[in-house]
């Protein structure tokens, strides 16, 4: 049984996490923290399960009293830090869901858990499938250097491309040779034919309505072709990425940025 | 039995025609007409099938000898026309593959044909999949205006995009109100991921080895999204065209522009 | 300006379509009808938006207080079968959202309609998409006679195919020759790997979690396949079909069973 | 500079094996081992390339005159293990593409490759794509255990479902628990409607003119989904795997069995 403090549990993410870890039957829901409902019980808190669960608004204070194994921190960037640093002090193994950790930071909560001989668990990014697609890709650039990435999404989106399509990008750059890609005079008729280029790779950004969040790699060598595509259609899409941290943080001692290195 | 004559047996399309009409029950191979080889049989021409098909260099002597129901043309634009006005001319229902005709041209043609109360078909393209594809995407425009192009093809093709993306925004241009697509106020962060702006819709340009000729057209509404695709890996997916121009040929007393018209 | 009142408001469809009736420039919520809540307005239902739209228990009251142009019912068989009635006698188009008429039913209100000339549609699925998606298959193939369906849904659906999957294999039914596909000598080594059987089709049905409700139809021809996907993620994607019948019911003088008859 | 021998060379595989090699700048074609032609050049046999390159029949011989430094064998596997000895022990190492092998012949052969320290690979698969996606199924089933296999071929295929299939199956049931998929209580309505069922995974096999031979496979996770997709549509599709052997063999000391060992 892994015992689990969950803070920000109010929030988008927050809710899902609560519910995940009340149904699964390893896990314990031990309290949650939320600055501005200590004293009162998760039953209180309004759309959150009818559940005895204390509601602490100080960390230090839930840590002492309720004694969890692990940290999920779903709050935000500059209270995510803060909560990092007070769970490793007090022996408990940090989840953290949010971004903004400098190098500088990540060097030093590194140093913290090393030093407690803790795990600790820096996740920018909870999807599980997106991260297999995106460590795959990079794993299939080495054999197959010639991709093209085309990522979908609904119209209320702003910016093209998307954030996990430039990254994917990004990661297949380190590992192949830069190359342009299509014919060496290949000409575009009408501008923006050939997508957005990232070191000679295309990417092309689709907005529909009635699409949430897609992408989909392609990767072609002489007479064939590999595709790896994720869909992600709700936000319930990040729990296993949160069940799996909660678990692997329990048998590691040093601090993991980011989901893709206990992958595999 | 419809009796079939073909011009251009050499080329690519021409010699798969041959085979298609030698292999079809209800079809015969009358003659084949080729500048070069008249007085020889189809057996003495260099990788077409051994069989005892007269050879003409001259259209109307072919046309009178073998009393042919159809002509099937497959040469180039110039030839195209005057073998298709022979044709007419000697009582012989002309399918022509070929591009170039001016509308003054298919104005003619076209008087020629009803005053011989014969069946006519210009044919640009023979492919019954594409032509499913942009009829079908031309009438799901009507009832969800949000639409973009994906078109896929090997990456030694010079432009972008295809001539039968352009041509499928054509047509869905005609039947849609003009309206800009994605939010009001996107932005592109690296030039191009939008794809090419054609009436407010959206085309995206892949090129890959691997690849051969493929089209997503992609519709958008509230809950749902339409996918309608064309994957075309070489060129015998044009003989079921030929071989429908064929027969409609018979069976019409007009001249007919585009397969699309003689489609459902 | 057209004049609608929804019976049935509370219901999961009924919610939408209220919604929907509101924000559409061209349309005018009149009146809802709900046993229930005879007297309220919109405002006092619980879930639904703060607008003074009138309640009634009793649809012919409404019919004479309002005036509409259109009754859109929401509700179920029984009560869809009497509101239809009742509509056309007090001169109002309704548009029936419900399943369960015989062919006697439909016939007796066909005549109804026509006597009293006036438009009528019964619709048994307003997802627009999924009805070109059937559509689009039935006249592909005519063309392309060589098909399978692959239709895929999350894992609490029971049964399977899905009718939709079955309602396509039909209607590719009416239009082919009944042909066993495959190559005659072929052999499953795994039970059940070819699918289920349709008329010499076959049908596959994927349960997963993480989908919703999507089917693609794949036609196959020499060297070529043309591919039609339906992908459905929430029931908004019913509400263009409900719009598009409220506009055409005002067109018309007959009744129309089935939304594949007001298209193109 | 790589030294290659390729045995087999007027097969499929082996023509294209001795185009990739001639094109390739770090190759070199050192000679070719033809039983039946020894004596004469490349450029004597038919529809092979115009290269002065000597063809012996005996492979000791060719061995001892051209000192290549590895042999590509696409012979037949009676033939592949005689040449792999003979290799070993003439200080070759050797890329064998054919199966065959019993377990028995591969420990013998690794103690050989051992003792002589030389690298060697028996592959009974080159397509890279193909075994990426096996190699990424495999890993993506640890995390998201729900998933469908679809493959479709070309409708002349004899079996279903193919034995890339089976084997993907095959290599996700070694590292997930078993589980039935789909509702417990799921019903066919049509038999064989769920596909074949593989230690609780389903596998639906199409067969379709225009096919070739294609495969994806689908994860499903709550709220989101992952596909990998392979499609091959030519021979040619091997040579980018027999060149990374050629290449990976100079730089291990063992019998490798599998390209799936050398990736990543």
């Amino acid at each position: 049984m892994i015992r689990i403090v969950i803070a920000g549990p109010r929030g988008n993410m927050g809710k899902e996490a609560v519910q995940m870890v009340l149904e699964t039957d390893q896990f314990e829901l031990a309290g949650v923290i939320d600055r501005k409902n200590g004293g009162k019980t998760l039953a209180d808190l309004q759309g959150l399960p009818d559940a005895a669960v204390p509601v602490f608004d100080d960390p230090v204070h839930c840590f002492q009293e309720t004694q969890p194994d692990v940290l999920v921190d779903l709050t935000n960037p500059d209270t995510g830090k803060v909560h990092m640093k007070l769970a490793l002090e007090n022996g408990v193994r940090p989840v953290i869901g949010t971004t903004g950790f400098s190098e500088a930071d990540v060097e030093e909560m590194s140093l913290l858990a090393e030093s407690k001989e803790l795990g600790a668990i820096i996740a920018p990014n909870f999807a599980i499938g997106a991260i297999l697609m995106m460590k795959f890709s990079q794993t299939a650039a080495r054999y197959m250097p010639d991709v093209e990435i085309i990522e979908q999404h609904h119209d209320r989106k702003l910016d093209a491309p998307s954030g996990t399509a430039v990254k994917t990008a990004q990661l297949i750059s380190e590992v192949r040779e830069k190359k342009k890609q299509g014919h060496p005079d290949e000409e575009e008729t009408l501008q923006g034919a050939r997508g957005a280029d990232v070191d000679g790779m295309h990417i092309h950004s689709l907005r529909l309505p009635g699409l949430v969040a897609h992408q989909e790699v392609i990767f072609g060598g002489e007479g064939q072709t590999l595709k790896i595509r994720h869909d992600s259609i709700n936000r319930r899409s990040f729990m296993p990425g949160v069940k799996m941290a909660c678990e692997e943080v329990m048998r590691i001692g040093v601090l993991v940025y980011g989901l893709e290195h206990i992958i595999e």
